[in-house]
């Protein structure tokens, strides 16, 4: 049984090598371009259902992997903030957080947007020119205490 | 004479400071919203010629600052994160962007929200047990393509 | 048996996998938002007793992580240094180690206060706008040996 | 005329160092305790209208630091954590952290001990084997939120 | 069963100590120089068939070893940036990057290449002075939003 | 007068800024490709005589800067990574880095691509869809000799 | 049979979670404070003989555990260089490498002394003000050779 | 006039090249050992107000350099670690730093050995196969506190 | 059976704990000083025969442990890159490399040596002041591409 | 007036650019290898008083540089190591270093190579198919030492 989803591209690479697979048929079996399938193989990208099918026939995986890999991996390798959706929120904060520190200062002083006493919620909002998610985050403005 | 793109933020600041003026004035002076603003003058956005033009007469820079804010700046900065304002909103992505990441990808599928198709918006929120900050962000959502 | 608090948002993603559970369906079974209840199940938040007994039932989980589940968990990903409650002692030495080491300096001249002869308590301090954390330490102050 | 605002700590101690104040001296014309104003003249805190204009008059300061004494500044300063004195602070936390954490949770539950609504006492405690440098911290204990 | 390719150099020192193998017999074995045959040996060079087989003789390694040391190996330890192949491609960016960042903003203005409306391919380009690999890499652009 | 290799790229923007000129226009000066010039002027490659020669007078640089286009520079900028346009091209290694050399071992065998013996075309590809950036990179394969 | 002492505070841990122990309960086991008995059993100090019998009671742990408890650990975490009796080592590096730099050279010119023709001897100076650690170290002086 | 303490070190070492003093000569100056000496000179140590009449005198220091040399410096220099003189000394806490840690521990039970009730004396040791550096450090022993 | 040597301190501190030995008890089983002896226990030092043969009994390790260490280990923790002769080597081109780099370039112009089309030599070289390691490496020459 | 010895490297670079030295030039005059002097010219080598007095003339330095550049500099370069040309000479260590570390403890045992009494020989190897870069190094091999 598969206990996480990082253990299937070592599996398929043992299978690769097992069975002296080529990128370019695996690319054939998932229908997609062997620049994406090997992508997918190695841990970076979600396949559908059928493609999942199709990987465990393929690589002889555990009847679970077929679950697992329609689930959307963490991407480029090892940790959280290397993802490319987590990314995109840390790089929000690179380019804005300079503004985002002046106009709370500039509206309520010296202090924090607390992270505890916060809450968030995360809502698709729809647009015709392509969805957009929409992140709304509320958190206690806390004073720096003057003593 | 403006030697690099990057004096004209401490430029900036100073004549807010020397002026008293207020990021939603200087917000209506670039016809832009306070957050886009912000982030501009502090060297994370682009100018069209209008506002360059702008920006030059608020802030009493020299003349040749004008073209130097229609360049595209070297974007985000990189010794905030030790500021505790900032380093609140980089928490919350430490304890919730497991979270999120799994949330959008539940109800998006395998992609990202935008970072540059993007918007944002801080206000105070009125709250009886303390006034709290408010940030809502909008991205777009991008699918990972398939080839 | 488990014998590690982090061994079980492993366990839960398994689980979520092996019976197709959505976040939303999690979140209604431990009665919270399911921005909460997803940071919860990925070891983010403790549970309270009945939430601990839904999340072993929902997810199958092994007795004892119903008692797992309630303790307060490192957050934060994967070093002591990003906890919230642990960065927040860090940020105090940020801000005020400067100061700190003036003011000792001036009271006893060059040394250092001991980190080996050193002692520290740490209370519930009442108080009515929010009961405070109180640490005390106690330190021997060592001069610098001239010679 | 000042450029930055992280100029002016230097102006400062250049200044206390000339004219031979001590730091209790200093926060007596500012109003406050030794510690927060030491914290405040070392570029940590912002000064209100009055204790900028005390500060100007006592280090002689140029008119326009005034000004920026107000301002919010970027706090944390990086470089400090190699200085024998202030590394003793970050060890007692490298060593008694997870004890910390440990006895805050089981005291009050799932949250942080606040610094930002924090203070600091920093005293010498005379002792027949060698005075000891005694520091009480009070921070207000801040529950996660649960929504 | 071989499940990584990096199992093998344990297995390979092992047998060199309990065997009391030297590296120059270890490279006759192979028919390299004992420079190649101990970086081989190491993990850091792709072996033959020939070799491949050797090697499985000499250090009686799993039958399945012989085709995981033909294939090519990550080199230069543990993470992926530093592997040769891998790092001439960080390095483009090193070298190129401010270039591509100048004329992508020449001539689109402000925003980025997506990498997640992304596609590439690679494909072999006949050269009579050595041939090359040739990337083509397109990638939507994505204008920075104004608000 | 120049007193580092490094100066001149700050001259050669400023000019830029100054006189308007498109990095096209500057290619055609020093008769090589936009991208080669580009990365040129931000130093990171080596001009001939001629071309220093077009760079003094088109810049309008000291005369003395013709000696040190001459010389070969310390490459590779160190601090891009964090500009958003730049970390999507490491993002794009950072996700398809492992089937990159996946693909280019199983075309080519063990070795490289050549960062050096290397060129790069960067279009706009026209698309109803949104334009896309196009990037065409070519580099020599080189084989790992063996001895 | 335990391994390595840092396997204790797991199975302490673990003790704790199952048996709904506080942490006041396990310091009167141990006849410390609170403070100081919870760092110990994170691992952080070292248990006298009769601690050492009464945690393996209380925690039920292994019998060879008693002689591990009673080992000095390495403390603050994870690497060598943060356990405090180590890092004083290299603070002494910190502090005094620039001046036996200077007197090293004074003395032999440009060199090294070695650290591989290296001898240490480590003993316990007597002395009435409280004992010493004397560490005498001899290196052969080298020459940087001229060519 | 001088600004920050740390410009101090510059002038002695041009002093001392300049008139060509000994580090022996100035300790003789100072009244300390050489090591000592060295250290304060470089900006490690306090100097009292003799001790820095003194190196205003022999260093032809500006008058105000008398008063920042009696302040505290913050010490330890950061970017000393790659010279080959001041690594081989870290080398030898890397290869010996865990035996050091057992044989002090096994003498004196759980603490450190002082880095600030700590001297050191540096001395040529001739020997016929090459003269030796001679290192001799003292540092105090403090037992951890027990309460 | 041991896999790797460095499962070998971890067998001997065990053993140490269990058997209750000094370090100078152990000292003395293999001849040497307890400086020594500690460091090679702690898998610094390589051991001869008969010190292998002494530790096997005396810490009751498994047979082919005498094997393991007469092997000269990876020194200084836990990589490549601080083992003291691995090192020396990195400190060449700290030293030198800004040399390599100017005589390469005066030689050849703008351009790398390949680390891929690359061999080298390693060689004992007799002297009588001391035999010397010989490395002879060659590279091609690639010269940057112009276009 | 020069202040600090770091500076010297910047005039003799800005002189040899200026004249049109050559390095082979420059070392006939200070009667070293051009190894060498090309090292000390970069601020790695501390030169005698003849060498001082010729490198004084021949980059027309200011005439207190004859005596900075007779102390023995901080060495080790830090900023070298993403420079193609550099990066080259690193990756053979990370991909070479562990088979260099095996051959020279097969041939001499425990110890290392000195990067101290070192020499290099730097040569055009021509070749029909491309000439080589061809790198000599000698240094003396140190046995551990023990004791």
């Amino acid at each position: 049984m598969i206990e996480q989803r990082n253990e299937i591209p070592h599996l398929i690479l043992a299978a690769k090598v097992r069975k002296g697979l080529s990128w370019s048929t695996i690319a054939d079996a998932l229908g997609q371009s062997k620049e994406w399938a090997t992508a997918a193989c190695l841990g970076q990208m979600a396949l559908d259902a059928n493609q999942a099918r199709a990987a465990v026939e393929l690589f002889e995986l555990p009847e679970d992997a077929a679950a697992w890999l329609q689930t959307v991996p963490h991407k480029a390798a090892d940790n959280l903030a290397s993802d490319p959706l987590v990314y995109r929120l840390y790089e929000v904060i690179h380019v804005y957080g300079g503004a985002m520190k002046e106009l709370i200062h500039e509206e309520f002083g010296d202090g924090i947007m607390s992270a505890i006493d916060f809450d968030m919620d995360i809502q698709r909002q729809d647009d015709p020119k392509g969805d957009r998610v929409r992140i709304v985050m509320t958190g206690k403005f806390l004073p720096y205490k003057r003593y």
